[in-house]
């Protein structure tokens, strides 16, 4: 049995260091490959088809409210580019440049999109002239380039591929509603398809967007305690409208410029499920996103009958996502294969279970092991894979919960965050200055300002100046 | 009602400047706009539908066959480029290169991909060990660059949308099979999805992919009589895996390098979707593909009970992607855009139609109207969108056979390819200098050597030695 074990002892153990388990499970579980290419990564079929099944499942509900795919070209020219002070400045110092095309220098340099804002701006003069043409409710599936000196697959890329959202609306009031709309569906989508409860609220403005007049975001709780931004919806009122001349007529006949949100989400969100919801023996997929829900594991499957029975259960179970396991490993490496990947569920099938009319169900969360009778195993399959799904939340909940500390004086945030890991809640009096000196001091960034407020004390915990807002803090990827 | 025509007034006739018609359509259907960035075009919601649902079932159809997706990066370093010599000298001319990150320069430049070969292929090298490991049956859904000089809107760009499957296998004999059955699921897909007759054929080797031993194509003829290769399936041979050092250990404890093939469709099928079915009233979709299949027009709007029947009727033919249109322009205007976007199928609905317990069906195709009882509205609507798909198929296949000709002298050649705008079927006797002298004196390409295969005469109709094939010819986009 020495054999089986391999590929688990292979994984560094979370406790010991979590970045090398990180690591480790994202190559072993095979979700992606390093490529030639320094900082952009291979995702391979398992890390590709959970990207689908978030792509499917949030595609579904964009378009419910109304928003309709396009796709924008990959590059911008640098004067475009320029055109939102505020922006460029965000954006240029980590773009890549392409200067020649073919054997020819190009008389403008392009970049490879990072973000695409000016684009679709530069679209939306084009083509919105009246009242009529207002809302414009566009979103973009594609891949975006930033060029980022440290990179981690998944967490921070060179490439990443995301959905880029890009409203245009009549008024000040639709096009704040729409921000906070998509950051609600955000929310939504994390707690009821990743198992993972975020926090949602707004960014301060020294975190906001690049040309943004007001970002909002969720943010998660990895299980060492890092905060990872998980989406962000951004109000730009009528900046970008104004820099690339935006306007519509009224049904006044008036001139008015448009006002503008966008919104995001990227292949970072599996770095999340990974961080949310893994364990010392790999990957933890919660059932709604899994691509393969349950496996089935034949025990001496040379047996007569038994490789039969898998593939019969195999069409039992058609409502799921289903595979057998037939490969000629022994069944303890097959156990161990199926939690690395984070299979949800495992059914354990050999002859003697077959002469007893039953199977084992094995949880991947909590590894326990349920006998049941073939005759309603379908039924039994779907109560563990919404029971998993569930505890997966209230398990992730209690977690951060736990790992959610508050502090009313500097020196107890302090403590606080170099002693344990997870969010800390304190109250600002809404400078930049504190801000800057909370992170100079701590490492800690403001994640956000919760919508959910509480009146922890009055005081600033830097400055002891009056209190505006409680803001969660924390370490953050 | 001389408002109502002002949409298709717009558009050139197709028999007045065919080329002028096309990019007519394009614009006016809102499948595209123009962008800043030369040659790069903005797929407009109606358009990228149309890819979506190209995408659903191209991407179906693959997996079926075992394929599964993955994502390579954008960029190819320069030296993995130039590692297979015949492809980067068929490449290199035409990429955009990448010199810059932020604003350091790059100490060896990178190529946007215009292919992913040499990424697959770095890849495998890393990822496939043994016999085990075969066959790697990948695909990935992304965009390419080509810098080309002229575009054309979806026929030719400098950023387009496609598909690249990539595959490795133990054999040649496998590898051969895997590149002829993708060349057949694209025909079928092109026949039974798009209503598009093709021609499934090979290339000669002056046609064939820069790197490969065989390249397989689909051609289809487009409504003005030129050529459009629609899809390409290529054999590699063991030439990539020679140059990339791609081997498996064998069952013989032997090490033998692999056979790969590579196929790929892309959004240029919208071009010929265009071309194949449109007329001059605008776009006409097949229903398979179309975003809406069914539109319903409300006549006199504004009396009581029609805008609640119309979508009443939404309600009943909720089975098809249906929208009620009740926008506040004239039923005439509505008309006309429905057919400018190649709407399918037309219900018109208005008080005394509603009194009578009827609507109005109009076939966007044949522009026939049908009378239909309200109560076997679903059922007539299902008929007449399963008639219309069969029927552009039947009328597209007509139209390629009344214009594929046959010559057996170079004269008869000549004046057919100048006068009969087509393909002209012709024996060839296998030598380049042949093929060479054909275009350069006619201007015609050899699309492809069909599979099928006849026997116009015994000898090649320019050097008029022993004929080896019949090949067909034609102008080309």
């Amino acid at each position: 049995m020495a054999n089986d074990k391999k590929l688990v002892e292979a994984i560094t153990s979370m406790d010991v260091d979590f970045a090398q388990w990180y690591t480790d499970v994202v190559k072993k579980a095979e979700l992606i490959d390093y490529s030639s290419v320094k900082g952009c990564m291979v995702i391979k079929p398992d890390g590709y088809a959970i990207w689908e099944n978030i792509q499917k499942e949030l595609d579904r509900r964009f378009k419910e409210t109304g928003v309709q795919n396009v796709y924008m070209p990959l590059f911008i020219p640098e004067s475009l580019l320029e055109k939102e002070k505020d922006h460029v400045e965000g954006f240029a110092p980590e773009v890549a440049w392409v200067t020649h095309g073919g054997l020819e220098p190009l008389q403008e340099r392009l970049c490879v999109r990072p973000t695409s804002e000016t684009l679709f701006c530069d679209f939306y003069a084009r083509d919105i002239h009246s009242y009529r043409d207002l809302p414009k409710l566009y979103n973009q599936w594609c891949s975006v380039v930033r060029w980022e000196k440290t990179t981690r697959p998944f967490l921070r890329s060179r490439e990443f591929l995301w959905q880029e959202g890009h409203t245009a609306h009549a008024t000040a009031e639709e096009a704040e509603e729409r921000t906070i709309q998509m950051l609600n569906l955000y929310a939504d989508f994390c707690e009821e398809v990743l198992a993972m409860p975020v926090i949602r609220g707004r960014k301060t403005d020294k975190e906001k967007f690049a040309g943004a007049e007001a970002t909002y975001t969720i943010e998660a709780l990895m299980h060492d305690g890092k905060a990872l931004q998980s989406g962000t919806s951004h109000n730009f009122g009528d900046g970008f409208a104004k820099a690339f001349g935006i306007q519509y007529s009224d049904k006044d006949n008036k001139l008015k410029y448009v006002h503008q949100t966008s919104w995001g989400m990227t292949t970072r969100l599996i770095g999340a499920i990974i961080m949310v919801h893994g364990d010392n023996n790999g990957l933890v997929l919660p059932p709604a996103i899994a691509p393969v829900q349950v496996v089935i594991v034949p025990v001496q499957q040379q047996k007569p009958g038994v490789l039969d029975k898998a593939f019969e259960l195999k069409e039992t179970l058609s409502n799921f996502r289903v595979k057998v396991d037939d490969s000629d490993k022994s069944p303890g490496w097959k156990f161990s294969e199926s939690e690395m990947r984070g299979i949800p569920v495992r059914v354990e099938i050999g002859p003697r279970d077959i002469e007893n009319g039953q199977a084992v169900l094995v949880r991947r969360d909590t590894h326990e092991k349920t006998v049941v009778a073939l005759d309603e195993i379908d039924v039994k399959v779907k109560e563990l894979l919404d029971e998993i799904q569930h505890h997966l939340f209230e398990k992730a909940k209690a977690h951060r919960d736990a790992h959610t500390y508050t502090a009313t004086t500097f020196e107890e945030f302090e403590k606080t965050i170099n002693e344990k890991p997870g969010f800390v809640k304190a109250m600002w009096c809404g400078c930049q200055e504190c801000e800057d000196k909370i992170k100079e001091l701590t490492g800690a960034t403001s994640r956000c300002m919760p919508f959910k407020q509480e009146q922890l004390s009055d005081k600033c915990i830097c400055c002891g100046k009056p209190a505006k807002k409680m803001v969660y803090w924390g370490r953050a990827y």
